[in-house]
């Protein structure tokens, strides 16, 4: 694992994905690995951390999703725009290889086999809580938060640091039609910790 | 309504969410009405578009919303960040008088009883879908976006405009501890319309 990256205490993962970045979901099933992109997913819950994600019924993600039990849900980074746009633009049903021509590289966290995707900022691993009528009728499907890491280098003690990190490191934001925001300036009202 | 107040196609409304700000929730029921912040507010679906919001047990404006069945998702802007926090760390139940001192100003949509809070850049009207499983288990409420508007100086023809308009008019991304983040720059992969 990259010597940046430092666990998340699990109390506060909700802050990896609290300011609404566009994130990639990931799964592994039977030896394929499959890495989408996801605008629609949201923090649900504190202690333990609880997600919500929307998983198209045509997504080759849910069905590895589905098979598993679990998957990741990570921050990708403004130097991977070109990679979040690509992976949520084909399908690894049509592109058998699509991880490699939209230049995904994956790695392991110890004790988790599950395919985290290289140079994001933050990443989620989940273990799915299986709500059928939420699945079939929403694509909505919910995880429980079971491991977290961040770059420390844009995120460290519970804090993200974008005002200070490389500009390079800012979330993702997007809107519709290959068209993303950056997240921009810190803006303070004070008392917090 | 004020005169940069314009309609959104019901088909864009997911657009106006979909770049993950924090949101102000607002209800009303028997002459009572109430907002709130969250930030754990996501786009669930296109057409008809559907939105989920999480809504804790102890705020006031979730049984307004249980009780009238419907609600208003609302971006507030970087001008409004005390007035976010303020509603976001009071309680109606505690603090009678909160939205005056929150500097809160409602005005009503012709047609929609709900009320919609002044300065906002986009709202959406919601008619909650009842799901009781998922309010009880996770305060996690379902709306399908029935009305919708955006401030035309910053949201135009289905599209943000953050890059052109007043920087007071940036959406509001919360983290945690009254620290906020506030929309930055546009980038774009090209190819969209």
């Amino acid at each position: 694992m990259d010597k940046h990256i430092a666990p998340v205490e699990l109390a506060k993962a909700y802050r990896l994905l609290n300011h609404g970045p566009t994130v990639l979901v990931s799964a592994r099933h039977a030896g394929v690995d499959d890495v989408m992109a996801a605008a629609w997913a949201c923090a649900l819950d504190f202690s333990p951390p609880k997600l919500t994600v929307v998983l198209d019924k045509i997504a080759a993600t849910r069905t590895l999703v589905e098979n598993s039990g679990q998957f990741v849900i990570q921050v990708p980074t403004a130097a991977q725009l070109h990679l979040t746009h690509k992976v949520g633009s084909e399908s690894l049903a049509e592109v058998p290889d699509k991880l490699a021509r939209a230049g995904v590289e994956l790695f392991q966290a110890e004790g988790f086999d599950l395919p985290l995707v290289t140079g994001c900022s933050a990443w989620l691993a989940c273990r799915l809580l299986p709500e059928p009528h939420n699945q079939q009728t929403y694509d909505l499907f919910i995880g429980e938060v079971i491991g977290a890491w961040a770059d420390s280098r844009v995120f460290r003690d519970g804090h993200w640091l974008f005002e200070q990190a490389d500009p390079a490191l800012r979330s993702l934001h997007y809107v519709a039609g290959g068209h993303f925001y950056a997240i921009g300036e810190a803006l303070d009202v004070g008392g917090g910790e």
